[in-house]
């Protein structure tokens, strides 16, 4: 087994340890670490389960009552009801004030186990184990939690930090394509807004990466995670220059609600996002056609979109993005590129700048 | 209008204040002082709606987008469901993260829209106005914010800090009996656990008290106020000392989850639970038989009930108990009297004892 890394989210008092490594999985002594009490509720999908569960159900094995909660694989399923469902099997089984959730799969599960958390009893201990590249290196680290709503997307949910984050390499080994494309999109946003030597780094070694060679692989998690971790330290809460993180998610999080949750996985929808976002930067003098070049060659040789649906209007980016949480007294707010490496935030883009991007 | 007193719940930057005072509910200034943007959700339901709405919305008359969910009055409405139906109104009105939640109303009101605060885009403002006795002393100060399930009372909810209390003692002179005595049971608990003398004075003062003397009442209030402060200033999130709270509290909920939400108030279970836990306290030596006597005289006085459903049995209280949050690594906590005015939490009661106590 390999020495696994470890980055430290700064958070005072909820610190937290994000372990990377092969074999995470089965070290029942990395996970008993984490663990308080003797009652446990791993929530997983019907996609990971065959796959990781019984590594996890072994490392647990001295544990008197574990509940495994099993939902269906899908961003449409990330609702208000599957939460609910959560809580019935949990308090069926009795689980207490001092068990302890752990979330083992991709985004979606790690974000509805995490709320979960944070609302059963008041709130209970958690544990990340992200599966997937996206959550590696994104969702499973920095405390958003929530569900989709109908009307917009994880509109209910709450800032809830995990005691640790536990990142087996080994299982991107399973991961399908379009969702390891769907995590590179956010590794690439990282270099966008925060490392340029990143970005140029992610730049050369693209063919590595796509071929997942793991040494290339646990470097990029490692060093997206060091950006996360730093900036999450920074604005726990998303008051300031944490919205930085949401380069291309306000197009994103459009295109999503407009195609049906799951249509359009978490990262191509960012994808899209974040070329949208460097043709307004670009608007504005802060990147090149040379830069838009390169980042659209870039995802395109992931097979990443590098564009929103052809038959999503301006009308419905506006109505939809209205409804953003970035929305602040009515100003919608964007984060733009400065340069390759360094990102702001923004409240007066035009409706006349976007129907620019916007064919 | 008679000066309003205030109180600090002293908590850091949650730090906040209650004012108590007459009409209240009218002063547009005060509550202005603690609304930061122009959206605003009314939360109240059916029974207060008529009574207090219109001075509220008065109050509001300057805010572009005030939105008002009227819930059904009772317990058994603090529902996921319900909470459900919050979310799907205030997204319906496009609410951002600056907008303000403002509970009018009850316990229910307060414990489901603070609870709806916290989570909706993972946290907004809001502040308590509560409107009925049992509200303006406990629920609404130290931030317990849940709803119900099938399986147990205040089993998914938040610590979530409203960011102001506004206690307008005249919105006391519509209570109905029945409410006003379940208040009287949490005004009663404060002197048993943390205040001998206030306790005397309760002793001394039910006469006035029944006839809502509006002296006498303020006062009650606003001692029982600075008790909660205090104590939840201390511990936040109940990891000690804030549990002696739960004084009747662990029989009380069991009471009306074997009821059915709703059956008895909440004030009324306490009522009976305080009993029992008085004869706890006795058998270990800790109260006189005439401090039970005392005890039970005074909550006959306002009407309250002094022992549990003739139809349950220990059975069931050992069922229902299990569940409770208090359960920590399988052995049920109760709060018991040191003495008149002071209270532990122990974890070593048996079930021989408790035998004893409910025949």
């Amino acid at each position: 087994m390999n020495q696994s890394d470890v980055i430290h989210v700064e958070l005072g008092e909820r610190r937290y340890p994000i372990y990377i490594g092969e074999d995470l999985l089965k070290d029942s002594d990395l996970l008993a670490s984490h663990l308080t009490g003797g009652q446990v509720v791993v929530v997983t999908n019907e996609t990971v389960a065959p796959l990781y569960l019984s590594q996890i159900l072994d490392a647990l094995a001295s544990k008197p009552c574990v509940t495994v909660v099993t939902l269906p694989d899908g961003e449409q399923y990330k609702t208000w009801e599957t939460l609910g469902s959560i809580f019935d099997q949990v308090l069926a089984d009795r689980h207490n004030r001092t068990t302890t959730f752990i979330a083992l799969g991709g985004g979606v599960v790690g974000d509805i186990t995490g709320f979960a958390a944070a609302c059963y009893q008041r709130g209970v201990d958690f544990i990340q184990v992200p599966t997937t590249l996206l959550a590696q290196v994104d969702s499973s680290v920095g405390g958003k939690t929530a569900v989709n709503h109908p009307l917009g997307k994880n509109m209910i949910g709450a800032f809830y930090q995990p005691k640790a984050v536990l990142i087996d390499t080994r299982s991107l080994s399973t991961l399908g394509d379009r969702e390891f494309a769907a995590g590179m999109a956010e590794v690439i946003k990282y270099g966008l807004i925060a490392d340029s030597a990143f970005y140029e780094w992610l730049l050369a070694n693209k063919s590595l990466l796509k071929n997942r060679d793991p040494v290339a692989l646990k470097q990029a998690i490692t060093r997206s995670c060091e950006l996360k971790a730093e900036v999450v330290a920074s604005d726990e809460r998303e008051s300031g220059r944490r919205a930085i993180l949401n380069l291309g998610h306000t197009f994103g999080h459009a295109i999503e609600t407009f195609s049906g949750y799951g249509a359009w996985l978490h990262g191509e929808a960012v994808a899209a996002g974040m070329v949208l976002a460097l043709k307004l930067s670009s608007l504005r003098g802060a990147a090149t056609e040379h830069d838009l070049a390169d980042l659209e060659a870039l995802l395109s040789y992931f097979g990443l979109p590098t564009g929103a649906p052809v038959d999503m209007s301006l009308g419905d980016f506006m109505s939809l993005m209205a409804l953003d949480k970035k929305v602040q007294d009515g100003r919608l707010r964007f984060v733009l590129l400065e340069g390759l490496g360094s990102a702001i935030v923004v409240s007066d883009v035009t409706e006349q700048e976007l129907s620019r991007i916007i064919a």
